[in-house]
Order: C-alpha cells, then sequence, then structure tokens
C-alpha cells in the first residue's frame, strides 16, 4: 500500500459535513449554518440533537446507518451526520442594515425554490458585481450554501450575505412594511424589466428552474416583470434571468446616480 | 438474471455515438456533425475513415481498445466511434443568409474555447430567446454540440443554427469583409456594454470560463465591450456574460427599431 494511500483514511471530510453528536450539537449551536441533519440511529442520546435542529429550523432526515457510512468513509459519526454551509448565513435584518450603511435604496435577492447550485453560484457572482445587499433564500425546498455553490460563485459566497427565512410570503410581507416593493419575474408579467422602476427599494423574486414562482409568492409580488423572448422557448435559464434582472436594476441606478 | 436486465444489452447507445466501420464512415460522408473520432485498432481499413476526418476537419484520437468498448457497453465498435452531435451543424455562410432573409442587420456570437456544456446550453437557449442569427464555435479546443448541451439549451439546439470554423481569427476577418463588426467581451474592454453601438451588423465573440479571450482573437475585435463589475470579483459565469451581452443588442436594436 502506498503512503498517499494510507494517508487518505485520516483526511478531514469534506468542509461542508460535520459528523459525531458533540460535533454537530456544537454546529447546531454556534451561528454557523446547518442545512440538514442527517440521523441514523435510535440512541436517546440523539434525541437532544433533533430537538434542537428542530428548535433551529433545520430539516431532519432519518437515514440508514450502512447510507450515513457509506457519506464520511472511515469517520465514526455516531449515528448523527450535518451537512454545513460553506460560510454562516446572517440574520435577514443585517441585509437591510448594510443597505442603510451604504446609503443605498435596499436592493435584495429573493429565490424561491431553486434547486440547481450551480444557478445559486452563478446568482452569486452576479449579486456580488453589481452590489446586491443580501440574498434570502427559505430553509426548505431550496438549494442551501454548499462547496458546489461556494465553488461556482467563484469565491462571491465570501461577500453577499445569505440570510435563511421560513416562510417566503411572510418574509415578502414583512420587506413591505419596511418600504421595499416587491418584483417577481415572471414571464406574464405585466411590464418589461426595461419598463420597470427598479430605483426603489427593491426585492426581486426569482423562481424555480421548472416551474417559476409559486401561485402565493406571485400574489405577494407588488408587480411582475418579464423579459422579452422573441423565439419560441419560453425561459431561460434561471441564473441568467435572475442576472438580467439584477443588471438591469444596477443600469436604472447607475443612470439616476442612486449607485455608483 | 431479470429481462430487463438481459434487454440492457441492446439497448441503443446514447444518440451522441455512433460505432462500426460503416455507420462511422457514413457519418462522417453525411451532413451529420461528427464532434471526434475515436480510433482503437491498427487494422488498415480503418486508414480510410481516419483520412476521412482528417479531411473534414474532425480530430482524432487514439484510445486502447478496452476504453472504447468501455464507453459503447456490448456493441460491436470494430475500433472506431464517432461523437455526433444530436443536429446537424450548418455552414457559416447560411447563418449570414438567414438575417439577409429577415430583413436583420447580422448578429452572431463566436465562442472561443468555452469548455462548459452547460455554458453552451444556457447561451444557446438566450440565443434563441434574442433571436441571434447564429454561433460560430472553433471545431477545436471548444465544447461541441453534444446531448448535455442540447438537454441545458431545453430545446433551443433545434432552433438555434450553429456552424464549425477552423481558425477564429480567419473566420473573423472574413466577417469583417462581409461588412460585420467585431464586439470582444473583455474586463479591459474601453467602453461599456450601454455605451457600445451593438445596432450595426454584429458578431459579438465570448472567451472561455477561465481566461477570457485569447490575445490574437482580442487584437482582431473591432472594439472590446465591458460589464461593469463593483465588486471584488472580476468575471461572471460565462453564459451569464454572454447572455448580459446579448440582451443589451437587442434592447438597443429594439429602441431603434431594427428588431421587432
Amino acid at each position: 500500500m502506498k503512503a498517499d494511500t494510507e494517508g487518505q483514511k485520516k483526511i478531514a471530510p469534506p468542509s461542508d459535513i460535520v459528523v459525531g453528536r458533540q460535533a454537530v450539537t456544537e454546529a447546531l449551536k454556534s451561528q454557523r449554518g446547518v442545512n440538514r441533519l442527517y440521523v441514523a440511529t435510535k440512541d436517546n442520546a440523539v434525541g437532544a440533537i433533533i430537538a434542537l435542529a428542530k428548535e433551529r429550523g433545520v430539516a431532519v432526515d432519518f437515514v440508514s446507518r450502512e447510507r450515513l457510512t457509506a457519506k464520511v468513509g472511515g469517520l465514526n459519526h455516531q449515528g448523527v451526520l450535518a451537512s454545513v454551509a460553506p460560510v454562516s448565513y446572517v440574520e435577514p435584518e443585517e441585509i437591510l442594515q448594510r443597505a442603510a450603511e451604504k446609503g443605498e435604496p435596499p436592493f435584495i435577492l429573493i429565490l424561491d425554490e431553486l434547486s440547481d447550485p450551480h444557478n445559486l453560484g452563478a446568482l452569486l457572482r452576479t449579486a456580488e458585481a453589481v452590489g446586491l445587499h443580501g440574498v434570502l433564500i427559505p430553509k426548505r425546498h431550496t438549494v442551501p450554501l454548499t462547496a458546489t455553490v461556494a465553488k461556482t460563485s467563484a469565491g462571491a459566497v465570501e461577500y453577499v450575505p445569505v440570510a435563511r427565512i421560513g416562510n417566503i410570503a411572510q418574509a415578502m410581507q414583512e420587506l413591505k412594511k419596511q418600504g421595499l416593493w416587491i418584483a417577481g419575474a415572471d414571464m406574464d408579467g405585466e411590464q418589461e424589466l426595461y419598463a420597470a422602476d427598479f430605483t426603489c427599494p427593491l426585492a426581486l423574486v426569482i423562481g424555480s428552474e421548472g416551474k417559476g414562482l409559486g401561485r402565493l409568492v406571485k400574489e405577494t409580488c407588488d408587480f411582475l416583470v418579464r423579459i422579452p423572448m422573441l423565439g419560441k422557448i419560453n425561459s431561460l435559464n434561471a441564473s441568467v434571468a435572475g442576472s438580467l434582472l439584477m443588471y438591469e436594476v444596477l443600469r436604472q441606478r447607475r443612470l439616476a446616480g442612486r449607485q455608483s
């Protein structure tokens, strides 16, 4: 057996998982974002960990011990594994604070059921480029921050604050109370992105790759904008659509002197 | 052994490969685009196939018989395999003809060393949406049309003509002679995309994901345009950058009444 093969057993697990009862408990307690908890034991000692996960709004999956072992290689997982974000999530309030500190009208992105980590990575990369103040993603049914997202973002994940929300429609109502306008991207939108006014305090909502915006989310938007499409296909790649909208916001705000 | 397992041996290979001497020869002779030829025999009978591939500008890879067999499952490959495009490539001239037929100033995309099939698929999807007349891709060092590209394009590969070119700088010179302006996407571009005039007959050049435009290609462009970036990361996802430029062309042309 060669030295580097032997060494592999001692190599740390991928940076986006944490295993073992103590480590998983600490991850759940700390500010570090736990995306999901995987449990493969009925041992009572794990009950407290499950309770803590639920308290923090973290989804819990019950899996076989074999599947967990296959995921972590030779590590002693004690029946629990947490998939964690490569960077910490922030609180939604911090995103609005950031806009206030920069003296700019808030500019937020809300992602509704996006499922492809490459799309999230590309969107974060664009978000960083246009000076977006932060991204809101639901805790469920939407891809969380993972190592793949971080890699595809080309480092942007380090600079763009991402916060998780429980209920997307509720979060939208909350933003409205704070004076933001909510614009949803929808092919049936009443106006084209170029005709919309994006210089106001704004949250853009982008839907899932397959289905677009959910009904309730669509209804909660203040207005819907469409991207003109001249061909036969009726939608764009989600990261392309989101990026077109974000750059239109930047274009309008620079024209209006609202952003350098 | 279950029936469906037995059946697998008879299943047709993926639609983007062709095996066997007769079938590969026909693929090379037909209009169907062969992306690459794989050869695993020194048999003289294959010499004619290799000569035909070279005549058609198709790259030839010599591989082990084991690798070829692993690629095709139980099929009798006779030492030759061609990876073929899911749709036919067109000739570059057909793309300009298409613009003339539509009575629009030509609007072409040139991809220089793009390597990710997902990026090509997303770009084709945007190209279809903005009414682009066609895409030029070099025969070498650039991802060809594959099943993955077709899938990511959401069907756009069926509507957007794609032509392959041998030498990219030469093709750019040829387009200039035909009256097109060549705009390269480059972070050091002298003007922002919004300030450039995209209503003229136009070819946009997008570079590779990692390195951007090559030196010679950059020098052959008539002008370079940059996308404004306010953050610390200095580039966008290639399909996002290309899509932003394509939509800016559409926006300007519609404002100028050059495109519906």
